[in-house]
């Protein structure tokens, strides 16, 4: 894998490992700054946090839009934390640019394909999903579609496909790990909040992801999970997330990977 | 199901049976409008043709654009059918609306919420195709993103979902229809094409539907599929469709439908 | 397809269609003898019953066995109506065989390719259902399992796949019968009921599976659904029967079926 | 979990890890024997082979039979390793328990119920497989037939589902190991070799089975690999095999797990 410069004092490079955490969804100042804050203790390097959100009803929680992005341009400031949002549509790719460090692009969108291609001409680091119905390969030519575009800072993430187990929300598809390093030059990131479904599988998928070889992962954490307004069977407590952080820390150097 | 007026001189309601057909790409003047006439002459209802391709790979035909939709436009002028065409983002919405009749989303845009929304305040009937991996209940909340914005006119498209199955492309679920009739007010269309994916399977898919109960079908048709740019060998040739015509319009009686 | 006499004045070929129907487990003297007048009075040409069930769960009813297997032989004298019923595993071959003129290989063991090797031995007709994990390619090595041990006599049962679509039981691979049809040269039927899972899904399962081109269906009926032991939601009653029976003959002709 | 008696000097509790592995089928006394023997100098518990092999067609290798299990007698009486072997059916239980130490029910058979009862009075553990066409519910009343028939020494397997992702031959279900481990009593195996179904991606799975919690694990070893009768592309070979064997052993004690 190519190094890169997720952000100004983040370099990525192969035997790295990066942690991408944060609520599921900007709900509030306090709740997104706090969780900031306890990120920045625990020793995130990227701080996740949703501001337009893609919600399979129309009846959800659609999330705060422009306020959900300076609320996180806030919590920036406070933790020194780069940020990831989703950018939901081509419309929006400037308005999200202006707030935040790495474009996410969600599951839903992951063959969005006007969008990828505006992502490609963005300054922007990309942070693409993969569809839960889409292959392997399929997920390899949407990253394509944004660095033939021009942006080659792209990580790809792992966050479970669709099959007809229902004991968790997805499968997580942990051998896409090693296939997708195999077949790319982009990191591998596993989200394993969303194949979990529950709070009490995302430790074991999270650990699992890492034997696998995964460069990082993307955890969802609420400083009051049973609160949310989205996700709320998912997301970690802090105390979870500092639990689960200290197996992750003693976890790498097994699998020859290095805290960035 | 409320009928509704699809455009003028064409009003669908319960009980009616909806053709619509064309190629998959528009690819140039003389196969748009060559296809166009057959149809007519077919007595189908609805032309459809891609201008603006969601093609999986970066290196595929990506469509003509807006010149694509231009030919379609010229299509319908000599032979008076209406257009139905893809979107595939919010910024393309006004451009193709100023040609098409109808306005389409594909299988991969089935959960862009932005361009749902945005479709909801058109005024033009939109065609909205399942998300190859998406449930009934998503596909149907999808639906719920455009009725909520205002627009009531919408025909759902059952295409196929992803299954472990590869002898065909897709797996058309074809116990959707009668689930998507109960559930929703809205037209039941099937694609027999994508699911099929090689053209002899196309007349079994389209009459089983048929049976089914659906309000219409959507099949693509070539001059040449042979040497069509994209999807070559699913499309119909002419006497193919010619004759699959024939037989779905000896069919719909038997299922209490009336050809539109 | 080559013919093949499955019992005696039962003489399968190209063109002709048959019907299996008949409750989904034999429960009681009453209740089969019943069934299996009713299913003679509307013309079904088999009468199905399950003696032996393989059912997921050790807690539920698991057939009456041996007895099962007298009472159907009892229905079969009242009738006239040939029967075919389940073979769980090699051992019960030779009892069922005493009884039974047809023999079921179930879902669950599709590919138990002792049991396969075995009924390749076997003087009686071979139904096998396809595996609902199984691709197509698997299910008709299945049936080679039968044919290369001699017996040639084989019915192919679809009756719907594993998906992730959780609205039906089952998703219908409509798909499969064509392909299925190109592949093998045995008649291929289809069970509505299992992918339905809900009564009222049954009649269009049933009819888009002739439209498709099946050579036949097979379909659970019990008098008094709501106190089945086994698959209450999706059997049907007689007068549902009935009338399904008067669409599916109705339709038999447009797609150049004859009914047997 | 509740600790057993596997065999005699292997007894088996919580917090422990089992290792199996050798060659998918056997092929020969020095093919079987040389790989036990290295299974033996790396410390692997128990010794794998098939000698009745389900394949899914009539036409490839299907095991050596009786002749397969003398030779796997022989390797036990070398080496002192317990042997687990597959039963196809009902008629084979005490054949089979004549030489083998575990029974093993594939993946085909998972919902061959009467072999499942039947195993059940057996007096030897049962290693059982997840269908692959099963949810975890299903797999787990698959179990309470061996348990609640009277044998309550079961080892549950893992081995992967059925999705549409083609680039592994089946997707590790990882999640299914916490989930088993909250609904049952019985250890937890993962067999990463045939969702792998290439030998670079088992140590991946592998060591994410361990992270994810398994109790143990069950890999394909051959001599010579691209010479074997089956599986030619998944079986590990010797050196392989001791290369995984080290980090498995360095990543054990990381996830809390004793090399039994």
């Amino acid at each position: 894998m190519a190094g890169f410069e997720i952000t100004d004092n983040l370099y990525f490079e192969d035997g790295k490992f990066l942690m991408i955490a944060g609520p599921c969804a900007v709900e509030g100042r306090e709740q997104v700054v706090e969780t900031a804050k306890h990120m920045k203790r625990t020793g995130v390097h990227v701080l996740r946090g949703g501001a337009f959100k893609p919600r399979t009803s129309p009846d959800s929680f659609q999330g705060l839009g422009e306020e959900g992005l300076k609320l996180l341009a806030e919590a920036r400031e406070e933790t020194g934390l780069p940020v990831v949002t989703e950018v939901m549509d081509v419309e929006h790719v400037n308005l999200v640019s202006k707030y935040a460090d790495i474009l996410q692009v969600g599951s839903r969108n992951s063959q969005n394909f006007s969008l990828l291609r505006k992502l490609g001409k963005a300054d922007k680091p990309v942070l693409l999903k993969r569809g839960f119905g889409n292959t392997i390969e399929e997920f390899i030519n949407s990253a394509r579609y944004v660095s033939l575009a021009g942006n080659n800072r792209i990580l790809l993430v792992e966050r479970g496909i669709r099959t007809f187990e229902p004991s968790t929300r997805f499968t997580l598809d942990i051998g896409s790990v090693p296939v997708l390093q195999e077949k790319t030059d982009f990191p591998v990131i596993v989200d394993p909040s969303h194949p979990a479904g529950v709070a009490r599988y995302v430790g074991p998928l999270a650990l699992s992801s890492i034997a696998a070889g995964a460069d990082g992962l993307m955890i969802e954490v609420h400083p009051e999970p049973e609160k949310a307004l989205s996700d709320a069977n998912q997301q970690l407590n802090f105390q979870q997330f500092t639990d689960l952080m200290g197996k992750i820390r003693k976890a790498l150097p097994v699998f020859d990977k290095e805290y960035l």
